[in-house]
């Protein structure tokens, strides 16, 4: 049997613990979505304040260069390129997912410029397959966007597939795709691979270097702590670069920005991934909490996120027998740093959970979402979410009546 | 003569002269690069922070409902509406203002398929050129960007232009077009107007609904003071609202987007315009300063402007006679609210007035320019602005040695 005790005691032996002071958490609260906006690392409010007060307040426009408003999205992007697996240099914090999305597209057909498919998974989030449908759209001239089913995936590859778009861990079920495996399937069909690293980076290591990925995007306020609506980031491989052309050529990726030139001249490296002018509170937060993510060492927030979802996912089953089925898959190298549960009242659960100061998430129709941020969640967290859930699941009340009273003295 | 009295007389009988207050100005800094960035507004400072520390650290991800982040883009997009003359429901808040030109130019297109031909001045701010240009080589097709000089703007326009892309008020001299002639002009040739309003939108009554326009994007960081980088707005006319079809569709513009469907199904509205998810601490400081704006009667405000930017073109005249050549139209009806001056060391005399505490700055190749925002910018600036310029024009100083005397005991 799993006990409060077992989770008392994974806590006081795991080597991240301290990490959890580094973060704003409200007292009472068991938080299990940062897979959807991670907490508020305290260095942020710091931040931003600073920049409100001190360089907006006081520097004004001469923050640009003195604050270095100007290289942020560069020196964000080279924090995010370490928690990545990415040089110097071929990453860049700009604008948001969706966006980024389009650019990388849009460059990877022009990279393939004899080839029409964008291929995809079925399951894959929801607005990068709105934006690649957007992009096919526009351009006509037989582009397409190509949904299988996941399995079906790899066998879809073809000599018309100009890019394979992928999401590396599903939003919904928290399944992992093999970054090296699955890019060299595409590299072998002649596509490029584009990942979208948003339920990812930060919460395991991540190697798009050694998978030889070609373009990579992903989201800045989940597992990054980078506060809501986080500017997103994007990966250009150094070898696809200087053949790099997006359409969103705003001034920010122009070679020489302030010389207003005419013509646009596309910055060299991946400068040219940028677009208009960046949102410096926002990417200032971000920035902050790049520095507290960037302390950990990537192999043990690793360690602890398969030992944290393996001791939930055996800790439901325990408490809560067969009310619940779950939905990630049950090997944890398998899994992201989530675990989802489906219930067919997923909705009317999570309203209890919430009610009782447990925060996770539903994705519709029938999924219980926890996430498992390993910087600042807790074994104890796991456990009581645990027995938060044991309690309001109505039919498992039902199946064992016992189970109110122990909760109760629990 | 034009004395420093006159302008304390100005400004004692200014009606707006007590919203200097809301706004924090460095001590002993004259600030006139409000149309680069706008003042810091003191409630933008404690929105923030509690924006970071109240819905972001205790709220968590709660606050897209509890703190109404969900529909910050709109909430914020309609007080943008009631400064540019649009309606409820045609404005959104979103991503930077070169990314919003691409969702227009593209909508635009798409609702003139038979024309090919964006038409532009070749003097158009920098970044909106670029994303034409990089939208017309996407699409390849026969589209294009074609760029006329200012006078030949209307004369241009043919058969074959789907939309003409103006900037309302020009980012280097100042001129203003005429928002209700150029649209006219433009709908008589068939063509769609999109306006750019960065320089205008805070400074002056604009009217879209009365010019008829089609479409229109704008700054949020200029005269509208919402920060650093702060997101853009876009505004999309209701008759075209239904046609309106945009690429960049990501799931925020999505008719449900916690539905999480496989495809892309707009939303009503304007709202289809919007794509990822919004930086919310940079757009929650826009928000606030969007209540300071909207307490100002916008009549008196370009009463101000006018008055401000003639006092200051005739306070130049008068004390640094002919070392700085007028740039902007002497006609102030057909200013903007900067003042632009040539001088061909213009990079060495901004250096030279910054160090002195006056901030403008410069636009290649010999501009020297000068924002008044009306709302915290008096006219004892603008005569200190006067002063420290004449003092360190050394052609002038050189024609008129009796001025550096005189400027020591002024």
């Amino acid at each position: 049997m799993i006990t409060r005790a077992d989770a008392e005691r994974l806590d006081a032996a795991d080597p991240l613990a301290s990490f959890r002071d580094r973060f704003v958490l409200p007292d009472g609260l068991v938080y299990l979505d940062g897979n959807s906006l991670g907490a508020l690392p305290k260095t942020a409010t710091e931040r931003v304040a600073r920049v409100v007060a001190r360089e907006w307040g006081e520097g004004l426009v001469r923050s640009w260069n003195d604050a270095g408003w100007i290289d942020l999205p560069r020196r964000v992007g080279d924090k995010i390129a370490r928690l990545v697996g990415a040089g110097e240099g071929e990453v860049v914090c700009a604008d948001s997912t969706s966006v980024n999305v389009f650019k990388v597209l849009s460059a990877a057909l022009a990279l393939r410029p004899e080839r029409s498919t964008i291929l995809s998974e079925e399951g894959n989030f929801p607005t990068d397959l709105y934006v690649a449908e957007g992009l096919a759209r526009l351009l006509g001239k037989g582009h397409r966007l190509r949904l299988v089913p996941r399995k079906d995936v790899l066998s879809a590859l073809d000599a018309d597939t100009a890019v394979l778009l992928l999401t590396h861990v599903d939003y919904r079920t928290g399944e992992r795709h093999d970054l090296e495996a699955v890019t060299r399937a595409g590299h072998e069909a002649g596509a490029l691979v584009a990942w979208d690293l948003a339920h990812s980076a930060g919460a395991m290591p991540v190697d798009l270097t050694g998978a030889g990925a070609d373009l990579a995007v992903g989201c800045g306020y989940k597992y990054l702590c980078g506060g809501p609506g986080a500017p997103a980031f994007l990966y250009v491989a150094r070898r696809h670069q200087e053949a790099f052309d997006q359409p969103l050529s705003g001034w920010l990726g122009h070679a020489e920005p302030f010389a207003f030139e005419a013509a646009y001249r596309p910055a060299p490296g991946v400068a040219r991934a940028l677009c208009g002018t960046p949102p410096i509170l926002s990417m200032s937060a971000f920035d902050a909490a790049l520095d507290v993510l960037l302390e950990a060492d990537l192999a043990l927030v690793r360690t602890k996120s398969e030992a944290l979802t393996s001791f939930f996912v055996e800790a439901v089953e325990q408490e809560c027998g067969g009310a619940v089925r779950l939905v990630s898959p049950r090997v944890a190298s398998l899994r992201g740093s989530q675990v989802s549960f489906a219930h067919p009242d997923a909705y009317a659960v999570m309203r209890a959970l919430i009610a009782r100061g447990v925060v996770g998430d539903v994705r519709a129709p029938d999924v219980l979402r926890f996430g498992f941020a390993p910087l600042y969640t807790r074994f104890v967290d796991a456990w009581e979410t645990v027995r938060a859930l044991a309690d309001v699941l109505p039919s498992h009340a039902h199946e064992r009546p016992e189970f109110r009273r122990r909760a109760a003295v629990t």
